[in-house]
């Protein structure tokens, strides 16, 4: 059973995952990369996988067989597992609990070879209707309360296997990070009585140097104050605290709005590692006024050292202005 | 004149390093590794460096000349600037400020090929020596709000210099990773009248099973939830809330401490890359109760992804107590 446990100064979570246990002598070594044949999430190799959740496949095939475009499976060596209850417990003056929580991974495509940039936006658009079912699902068991969906592409940015895959973990608690943003954006609320992310979105149309595209019923800027060197947003310019509460037609703009973006950075960079993380509010919440969803795409660039490790502060070699201009002038 | 930029929504400020500015094409270019007849903190190479700020050298020697065992000197390529006042703006809704600070670098030995492990216990007390003295002169510079004092060993670490060395940067707010200990060590201390530093020792020599080593006025331990696995912290056992509050005769056990743990973690794990930071009270802040300096090394194990920044969690696969177990069976 994975364990969490609770930093007693901070109060950050930790997750010992007992799935992923490593020996010491194994850190160090090269990680295997394997070829589409062996991969276990391309076509053919359904049986090397759990048994899956949900697929969108031919309507003439079997679960569990050839035929999907997309399949999402539980996590064969999940950081947190799906059975148990919640119990919290003090070990002298600490604090841990449970390791009860989902973790899933979404494999969105057959192909071993394609990336997002490379597939249809209906593909692409299917993937995000995928995070919404599995989601709304979720968002059921009422001892999960936060629901984390997110993409590794690249070795560098922690993907293990190359096969195109996004993965969710749902956690019950509300992460640190998301607890800082909801209350960031409820103290600006409550003194404006405005979504801060509403005018931030204003604001940047106004601007314009950090826009980097404009789609429609969705906006791509650079923040003002990024952590990283080409960190992207993506908002929906129209109020919304959840993911889910998109409408049905915004799927495709939102993957048409992804694609644009990912194929800028994958041109500017030279196909860079990076990660994105969807940020909707948690599970256990109502709508709400202050929060607004939106996707951050972090393009690892640079190296996380001893200065922002021990201040929380980052030091980042490129403005936003910079990078949006050079994104906007990409030749598609 | 580098700029300081604030998140809007969580507060978090961001240091954009017009010295460090680099253009998009060459983030992904392999950086060059210079050997010891061109690298700039080797002796007979001081006039590659800024104008020494001090030095520990032979009394026949000049400043700027061979003849020394440590320098300090100004950063080069400086993440912020000594001169100039710290003016905050606004810049519609978003806030700015001037990036005025300090930023130095302490280049430990002469040796370009020597680590903290081959140093003698001398040699790497005088480097925890110059840190003192390096944080006593600045923190009579009102300006400065905190001193991070930080070493990178390792190109994964982000060290860009082989030539053993540490670093400080000293900035005009108080980083958001130091607010955040220093609150929630006072939530603690108004609780329970003791501090938790103090009370987390105190559990850790009873419990015996997170100790990696006892030195006298020191002890190594793995804390409770590491966010990494084989994370270390030195604490001092007697309550001090600032590293320059310790008495003159500790600066050398420090330094077999620190020799001690990272020897062990580096036949443990074959010579990591890793980072240490100190954690200290702000220059601010007056001696406190409930807060307790220490210091943090942290070995560069596995990959921070899309779960991590996305949630703030972290997901650790070693236990603390299985890695204070591997390192104290360390022949050394």
């Amino acid at each position: 059973m994975p364990e969490l446990r609770k930093d007693p100064i901070i109060g950050r979570w930790i997750i010992f995952s007992s799935e992923r246990a490593k020996r010491p002598s194994s850190y160090n070594s090269v990680p295997e990369r394997n070829d589409a044949t062996e991969c276990p999430f391309c076509v053919g190799n359904e049986s090397h996988t759990p048994t899956e959740i949900i697929s969108y496949r031919d309507r003439a095939s079997e679960p569990n067989q050839p035929g999907w475009t997309l399949r999402v499976i539980p996590n064969k060596y999940p950081a947190l597992m799906v059975e148990g209850d919640v119990t919290r417990e003090p070990k002298g003056l600490y604090d841990r609990m449970n390791g009860v929580g989902a973790h899933e991974v979404i494999i969105e495509t057959p192909d071993h070879n394609s990336d997002l940039t490379d597939m249809a936006d209906d593909q692409i658009r299917n993937i995000f209707w995928a995070y919404r079912e599995r989601m709304l699902d979720l968002e059921r068991d009422s001892r999960l309360k936060y629901i984390q969906i997110f993409k590794n592409h690249g070795e560098a940015a922690g993907a293990s296997l190359e096969h195109s895959h996004s993965q969710l973990i749902a956690t019950p608690i509300i992460p640190k990070r998301v607890a800082e943003e909801l209350a960031g954006a409820e103290k600006y609320f409550n003194f404006k009585e405005r979504c801060i992310f509403c005018d931030i979105i204003k604001q940047e149309i106004s601007d314009q140097e950090r826009i980097v595209s404009d789609f429609d019923s969705f906006v791509a800027i650079q923040p003002y104050a990024p952590r990283f060197p080409f960190e992207t947003w993506i908002l929906p310019k129209s109020h919304q605290s959840s993911y889910v509460e998109m409408s049905d037609s915004d799927y495709l703009r939102l993957a048409q709005c992804m694609k644009d973006t990912l194929l800028r950075l994958k041109k500017a960079l030279n196909d860079p590692p990076f990660n994105y993380m969807i940020h909707t509010r948690p599970v256990s919440k109502k709508s709400q006024e202050y929060y607004h969803w939106h996707i951050e795409i972090i393009p690892k660039l640079t190296k996380i050292a001893g200065f922002e490790w021990g201040s929380g502060f980052y030091i980042n070699p490129t403005t936003p202005e910079e990078a949006a201009a050079y994104l906007k002038e990409i030749k598609l």
